[in-house]
């Protein structure tokens, strides 16, 4: 509301000393950097000269830019720190994903949380991580005080390639890297594999921080349908030819918002046009444990030739064991390592080791078995209680805690949430995990997060108000 | 040797090839760009035409380059993945910070590391760690599960505004953002201040890892010679006159690898110089609790204006707990926040109660005092030892570590590492730490790790190897 009203008594002026600092935000324009003419700016603003004239004046004296006389105006303000809110576009604070992760992480204990993305912490295998930190008090002293190794604990990256090795995925743990996050891992493969302005394909729509993360490396971000089998393969097709993107970013296994997973033929197409157009491709297996059987992976397929995969154990055993993974082909891992150590130094240390003895503990088993009963028993409660009020799955997934539903009627989610916000209960619009921004009547579930029936309450009460 | 046997067999045209390939592999020339035509290369490289028309050939038939008639030739190739060993100089392993830094953290029980950065684990505090250990085993299941808040666990911010006041840093809880890692903040600091191809000065010799981080930021690094009171003012008033740098990345307390602490006067001149080129300083404080007394903060004698102060816990707790810090002005706070959740998510987590729980632990403060005192002795007996070898300590430090020591009769450090590694020693040479390669004769040790004689008999049969 403020924003509408602000622009409502906007002057000319105003506009153009708005965008000069908004480019200025955006390291747009630099400092040192020549700006328009003032001819130029104002055909491409579509204002007179002397509006320009006027705001550039005003910019000079507030110290933004500076004049030289006979060879125009210069940005004069130091370079402005970067912000993620300034590169991206403008969203009410429902539907941006900056401030619904903030509200998400901020364990405010008066908000219930249907659109977190991660599970309550009674359903996490406290058992399991109890012993594995007793065992770690009585362990060996290198252990508990030294740096990782540079790829991190051998034990952990054996472990991993015996995991994968389940899902098709062919690599010896000397492909495996640990990292101190799977955000991390997504990070340095970005960092390896992008140059500032690299085009990018997300899924549309697609988890919201993979958006603030290649923002973050500059990138631009180009989205591409998603389908119930995967990605719009003609749309992808498109966008190859289009944008010649450097990189693909996508889950493995279970999709997130959609909870869709890859169908092989879909696997298989992608990776003959990915091949075709040198597109490298992260896979983000962070969901990998929520399956009973693992559906296609790209990585396996492809025999990690062109596709890197990526993952860490924060969704099954721990959000607060700050460990994650990357699996790459042998050429890459040098290279990664060097990187690696140079921006984190550390190999996940300690929690590379409570990881370890976790996931060899005998109840992380019968943990997982036990998860994945329950999800599918909450998927089919909370999908009931939501047709009930006129909210439609997209799809029922095979797995996993995600439901991805349409409101009735063509209702602007951000109105539902907003709506709900009121009464304590934060969302996850589907504007805020679609580029395209054409999710708009859709939100995105967390079934583990859905057992308070105040959360239904508050729901029905929001969509009759926004209706 | 092999680089030297492999340049003198070259030809003019392997040189031309190499030069592309490697402006490739370091992407100064990406993929489509245009190379420089015949004409000029030729010039540049000082070579004929036809040389460079040969090279351009065999590009072309290895596919790395392609000709459009008419037009010129095209890098062909795909995007190398960013290499820190090919953005960097070449140098021998002995003296490259990359490879002494995978030895170090290689965990190889059969070498001896008197050139390594940290503690051996049983000068660390164990039993505060173990009873951490316990204490988290039986607490609270949202501290073992979640994911950090944004800025991480408050009572440990807290703990660190009140820590961090008796070094006179004014700042609340609210000012102190947790990270995965010290090297964590100083990377999300550049992040968030840093454009590809800014300048960043650093001090001659300074810790190494800087360096490689920094080029991973594509930085332009820019050494200023270090004195045993601070940064040589006259050269670092030239460098900011000269290089217009952005940022200029430090240690806070004990500077690594010389032992020097910054004098008030220093501090204050060199904060007059910062203010005038509008320039912003990293102040890792890793070493903090090595100090007696602290010696003069930037960050405090600025009052986090231009100075923001990092640190970790890994030097005097534990650097298996993936903890770090940064401290700094309110207005950055929330951009900070955001970067740090785009790029890694949590806010330290699990290990973030544990360096909480082992810092408020009674032990903790023993061990510090008892460290301090450890210290001492080590560095007075290590500081014998070596003289009696004719290696001479830069200065005598008041505290931590390190020793900055000098070879006798200018003897080549490199040679003296490569010789002591055939005996299982890995040093760490003086040009490591030195941008501009000028401390050819030094060597950092590490008392806390020359308890062993054997380290002194192989220094000295290198030694006079090396003569």
């Amino acid at each position: 509301m403020l924003a509408t009203d602000e622009a409502a008594t906007e002057t000319l002026t105003d506009r153009v000393v708005r965008e000069v600092k908004q480019r200025v935000a955006q390291r747009a324009l630099t400092p040192g950097a020549r700006l328009p003419s003032i001819r130029a700016f104002a055909a491409a603003m579509k204002v007179s000269k002397s509006t320009v004239v006027e705001a550039y004046d005003r910019l000079s004296a507030e110290g933004i830019i500076t004049s030289r006389p006979g060879s125009g105006f210069y940005v004069d303000a130091p370079l402005a720190p970067l912000s993620l809110a300034d590169l991206g576009p403008k969203l009410d604070q429902e539907v941006d994903p900056l401030w619904i992760t903030r509200q998400a992480l901020g364990r405010n204990p008066a908000l219930l949380m249907p659109g977190c993305g991660w599970l309550p912490a009674s359903w996490m295998p406290q058992d399991s991580l109890r012993r594995a930190l007793r065992g770690l008090a009585r362990g060996d002293a290198l252990a508990l005080t030294d740096y990782g190794t540079p790829q991190g604990l051998p034990a952990l990256r054996q472990l991993l390639a015996r995991r994968i090795a389940g899902q098709g995925i062919e690599a010896t743990a000397d492909q495996v890297i640990l990292t101190e996050s799977g955000t991390q891992a997504l990070d340095l493969a970005c960092r390896f594999l992008l140059e500032p302005g690299d085009t990018v394909l997300v899924d549309d729509p697609c988890y919201f921080n993979f958006h603030a993360l290649l923002r973050a490396h500059r990138a631009k971000v180009v989205p591409v349908p998603y389908t119930a089998q995967g990605p719009d393969l003609d749309r992808f097709e498109r966008a190859l030819a289009e944008h010649r993107p450097r990189l693909y970013v996508t889950n493995a296994g279970i999709h997130n918002p959609t909870g869709a997973t890859l169908s092989p033929i879909v696997a298989h197409r992608l990776l003959k046009l990915a091949e075709r157009a040198d597109l490298t491709i992260v896979e983000d297996d962070i969901f990998a444990d929520f399956e009973d059987e693992a559906s296609p992976r790209l990585a396996a397929f492809d025999g990690l030739q062109r596709v890197m995969s990526c993952g860490s154990f924060s969704k099954t055993l721990s959000a607060g064991l700050r460990c994650g993974y990357l699996v790459v082909k042998p050429a890459w891992i040098q290279g990664l390592t060097d990187l690696k150590v140079a921006t984190s130094f550390g190999g996940a240390g300690l929690a590379a080791e409570l990881v370890h003895a976790a996931l060899t503990d005998g109840g992380y088993r019968r943990h997982v078995a036990a998860l994945r009963s329950r999800l599918a028993k909450a998927r089919a409660e909370t999908s009931d209680k939501l047709r009930d009020l006129g909210v439609m799955p997209w799809l029922e997934p095979r797995a996993g805690m995600f439901l991805w539903c349409r409101l009735p009627g063509e209702i602007d989610a951000a109105a539902v949430a907003r709506r709900a916000l009121v009464d304590n209960v934060v969302l996850a619009p589907g504007n805020a995990f679609s580029l395209s921004q054409t999710a708009r009547s859709h939100l995105r579930f967390n079934v583990a997060q859905c057992a308070d029936p105040r959360i239904f309450a508050v729901l029905r009460k929001a969509i009759r108000a926004a209706a």
